[in-house]
């Protein structure tokens, strides 16, 4: 047992009144109450300003900067304030003592005249920041404890996105997603960790590297910035009614690429070789993470169905109670897959897909609207959150090492791994694909590559190392950098590429408070066609999930009795539920397939509408689309979606700029 | 500066691993993370459960325990099973050693071998159960900071409270109100505080008292359970559409009282005489506290009302940035509050009743339900998790002190106090009041004392010393026995006093649904001539609101230019919201005091309906309200309820009995 010297250092600021030292003890917590407060209250303004200047935008139509774009300048601004403009000069006595300890615990017990104190590890300090820690109390606490990303933040985000995939489409385009966020990711990967690593080697020649930098670290690095969230470019494509299959590709892969960076970049930090040289190549280790890998990840998965299938809720009568408990079982999804060494953002992004798929279906109509609404607000607030914190850490953070060499190198890396993701794989599922992903998609997908909320996580979650401090702070840079050019130029890109939206936001806007996304490019009608067209793979799930899960699990779609062979009977009969039959007559082939049913199908008869409109040029969009669907449950379907049409089609008369439509509010004009 | 005699024990559980360090830290993170996550998912579970068997209840009209006293009881059976069936032997080395310290600071900087960690105080350990605390950790695990019950789990159920308050019923018996919540608290707190001192003398006599226990600390007592929460009686009368008065009285009282025994508690804390024995009387500290306590209250006040009339939103657009910018601002009143040294729940509940008032008018429909929705969840969540949290401390607190004497002395005074509060009050009161409170009213109120989450929260705050550690274990007896005792025998008092309801559950339900609450008693027809008898005060202020503060603060009431005298002309158009003209037609005698205006006034006509079915020998009701309203606002509203009436005036046909309602969901029976 090594007993080293030990220094404790006592930064006390009543260091002088040992009289009423309770007093004291309670002035002291008070203080540090208000200084909480008051940390936690400039996040609320920045996210306050934040809203306030988005509603500024929508408002003027200016579509340059998202929110999160807006919320990291904000971020940033208040960090420089913190940093530069505020000292508080304070009055510290600092006693040193030396005594004989050994490594340090987690829990210390002091005892000072007979009152023992407990102590936690907060974590080590970096050597040379130590007399800066009076200077710094203020910076260090604006800064959270990383793993309330992990615990707090991320899983409403990761949820939201699971709960909100556009099913039919991001199944349709199952195959290619899985591709682009499986393969994809992992080639990314190694091709960013490759490239780092030369670039390591490099420095190493040069002698621009002061630490340690092995090749795990590199992989490591890889992994991070291979998740992608182009939550911007998708509110834009949202806003401007972008193709949708181009939509649901480029978000079924950053939600999917998300949940295999969180695990991949774990497996690697799990790779461990044994023996003295712990960073040499070792094939067992390395099978050892690959089998950890497939294990994490698909216990994850299995978990995260699970709770979404086995969410029953039968208390339609308590809309209240069932928000409640679907808002608790999304939880606790996540954290049981974390008690059990799972990720517990993988299980909450299947689970969040299977709840919208099943349970949804469960709920009352009062309490669809509400768990929507609630996943929506977390979601917003979570994700403007972190965007503003990320500004703010560039400022604030302590241990950043900017080397501008493994910055550029790390922007070029990220470039090309992208570019392997996204070409080749392109490239050979367009062999087996019938509706081709066309090159300008595949452009615009590569440039739709913004790195966001996960990254920023997985990399602020570690910064002990000299490594891990240099990529958490190229990684910050790569993501300001994606976030503000590439976010900000989106519809540039999207002109150049001559991919069509609809140029008035206005309409979009609307659009997009029913939850429809999206207008089908011209070339473009196969979705009308799904059931004739899609892969083979689609349509046998389509089937079974239609005909015996949708029964079992749901009080929708057709009751087993009708379904299964005449000799399972009974068991259909108890599997079924009784409303079920109720509905039978209605909902004989009910398409439910996406969140909001009517709306979509409001939406499908709608993109035609406009795209006729628009082009003039559309002619067999109408049948192929009463082949999906009955015609009485179309008829159903128009009377209900009756007063959206007349309004999507009073709009569409308009020309498509960016005039002002004559039903906006006048007030709002007059009291800005 | 004395030195003193300075130990360190290390809880160390990987000791002897001094390899691959970095590795063991990280793996002993992950462990706990891991353990974080378990002991979060056990709270998460305990919330389920409760609202499972709440859902039940409900179900089967079980009404003797509330949905709290439920949470309770699953949290008495968690905190058994933790403390008794759990035993994880570890393998901990203590490592004790000496070194010359002065008192405890709030961090440590301690340098091991060039690398420096952080320590934070954690808190005081009990000298006795220093021994145990390997044992304990689990234990101490699941123990929160209290700092959370003020700064997380309080904030929303307050501001429910203030969202919720039923104005029109509130402002009617604001006189009475305000004499039970200021008065009657600190009457209560008085008695209490001098009967406990009483108590506390002679266990000095008799040798029962181990610590300090001063009259200050029992003043402090006194003045924590003085503060009511009768969320479970509230329930009840709800459900059964007990008489509105008295539901405001209750109401108002307990969501007032709260703010007053925060604030009082407070005060009695900042009494410091001065010189040496600082336990002496003091005229000179007393008014201290004194000013501190109008100080911090009118303080909060103003700054909770302040940002509640400041919340303009005009975002009418964005129902999504609407509500988060609502919720942002209520919790920004919070932290303001506490940043500048008022009390944060005090301001909260008031930025509630003003943002109820004026903002909520501003608000677009869409984000009316939102709001109401989403805080209506946190608080269910809040609520429910405080209780089960309350019940779990029963056995996982580590530093209980049950002193028999002092626990008895403590139900005699809590009984005594409220006794002092409510009987000379009401008599009082009765005095100046036209419509009397009945003595049945003011058994009722009596009853109806119970002690919740404000109190618990209170106790828990602070128990480091001797006294705290009682107070707190007597405290959460109190509760207990209030909850489960007073609660559970809501209905049986009811009955007892002959304070009419309504028998039939599942018609309160929906009366709840449509937030209406209940049904005038046969005599008490005072409430349909509210602008004719009721205080000249309440009318100056009604008026005032009506004509000035709502034209200029929210879209809805008259326009200035109509109230205000010509010579103001230019001023009342500049003030006045463009909507206003708009609505001025429609809007002429709009009694939009309450949240649902329209669901209001079908209670009154409901209720009239309710009374002439129930007891058929009603005449008056119909003329009186027609003059609190023109007849073509009835007839407006009564077009717009009509689907209301109907449903009820089918129910009311019914027996009032508890048999199951013709329109009761068959399958919820079949499937159970």
């Amino acid at each position: 047992m090594a007993i080293r010297n030990f220094i404790i250092r006592v930064l006390d600021y009543n260091y002088y009144h040992h009289a009423m030292e309770n007093i004291v003890t309670e002035k002291k917590a008070e203080e540090s109450h208000r200084q909480d407060s008051a940390d936690l209250l400039i996040f609320i303004m920045l996210l306050t300003l934040t809203i306030l200047t988005i509603w500024l935008f929508k408002h003027r139509r200016f579509r340059f900067l998202h929110e999160t774009g807006l919320a990291m300048i904000y971020g940033v601004l208040v960090g420089v304030v913190l940093r530069y403009g505020i000292h508080v000069p304070r009055d510290i006595s600092n006693a040193t003592l030396s005594c004989p300890v050994n490594a340090s615990p987690a829990t210390l017990l002091i005892n000072v005249s007979g009152k023992f104190y407990e102590y936690t590890l907060k974590g080590e300090i970096n050597a040379n920041e130590v007399d800066d820690v009076q200077d710094n109390e203020m910076l260090r606490k604006v800064t959270f404890d990383p793993e309330v990303f992990f615990n707090i933040l991320l899983p409403p985000i990761i949820f939201h996105a699971g709960y909100s995939l556009k099913r039919r489409h991001f199944f349709r385009n199952m195959g290619s997603i899985l591709a682009y966020a499986f393969l994809g990711t992992v080639i990314s990967c190694f091709v960013i960790g490759l490239l780092m690593y030369g670039c390591v080697m490099l420095m190493k020649q040069v002698g621009q590297l002061d630490g340690d930098f092995f090749f795990t670290d590199c992989l490591f690095f890889g992994a991070i910035v291979s998740a992608t969230d182009p939550v911007t470019v998708l509110a834009i494509f949202n806003e401007l009614q972008v193709d949708v299959d181009l939509y649901a590709l480029l978000f079924g892969e950053s939600v999917l690429n998300d949940a295999v960076a969180v695990v991949l970049s774990s497996s690697i930090v799990a790779y461990q070789p044994q023996g003295d040289n712990s960073h040499t190549f070792e094939v067992m280790a390395m099978l050892k993470s690959f089998g950890m890998f497939l294990g994490v990840f698909s216990g994850s998965f299995a978990l995260g169905v699970a709770t979404g299938v086995f969410t029953f809720t039968k208390l339609r009568d308590f809309p209240l109670l069932e928000t409640a408990l679907f808002f608790l079982m999304s939880w606790s999804t996540f954290l049981l897959a974390e008690a059990c060494g799972f990720t517990g953002v993988v299980a909450v992004l299947f689970c969040g897909i299977t709840q919208a798929h099943y349970t949804f279906n469960n709920l009352s109509p009062d309490s669809q609207d509400r768990t929507k609404q609630l996943f929506e607000l977390l979601n917003f607030l979570a994700e403007n959150f972190i965007f503003s914190y990320m500004g703010l850490t560039l400022f604030t953070f302590q241990n950043h090492v900017f080397n501008p060499m493994f910055i550029v190198g790390a922007f070029v890396a990220v470039f090309l791994g992208r570019a392997a993701n996204i070409y080749p794989l392109s490239f050979l599922l367009n062999l087996g694909r019938r509706n081709k992903i066309r090159s300008n998609f595949q452009h615009m997908m590569m440039f739709a590559g913004l790195r966001g909320a996960m990254t920023f996580a997985l990399s602020i979650r570690d910064t002990a190392t000299y490594a891990r401090q240099m990529m958490f702070s190229t990684t910050l840079l790569v993501v300001f950098f994606t976030v503000w050019i590439c976010g900000g130029g989106t519809t540039q890109m999207l002109s150049c590429q001559r991919i069509r939206y609809l140029s008035n936001p206005l309409l979009g806007n609307m659009l997009h408070r029913t939850a429809l996304v999206g207008v089908d490019s011209d070339q473009d009608n196969s979705r009308r066609s799904t059931k004739h067209e899609s892969a083979w793979l689609f349509r046998i799930w389509y089937n079974f999930d239609h005909n015996y899960l949708k029964p079992i699990l749901t009080h929708s779609g057709p009751p087993l009795t009708a379904t299964l062979p005449p000799c399972c009977g009974p068991l259909a009969r108890i599997l079924t539920s009784p409303q079920a039959y109720e509905n039978e007559c209605q909902l004989k082939d009910d398409d439910s397939d996406l969140i909001l049913t009517d709306g979509d199908i409001n939406l499908t008869y709608g993109d035609i509408t406009v795209s006729t409109d628009a082009s003039g040029a559309h002619t067999s969009s109408g049948p192929a689309f009463a082949g999906g669907a009955t015609s009485d449950d179309l008829d159903r379907e128009l009377t209900y979606g009756d007063h959206e049409l007349v309004m999507r089609g009073t709009r569409l008369v308009l020309p498509m700029d960016d005039s002002e439509p004559p039903f906006t509010d006048p007030h709002h004009r007059l009291r800005m």
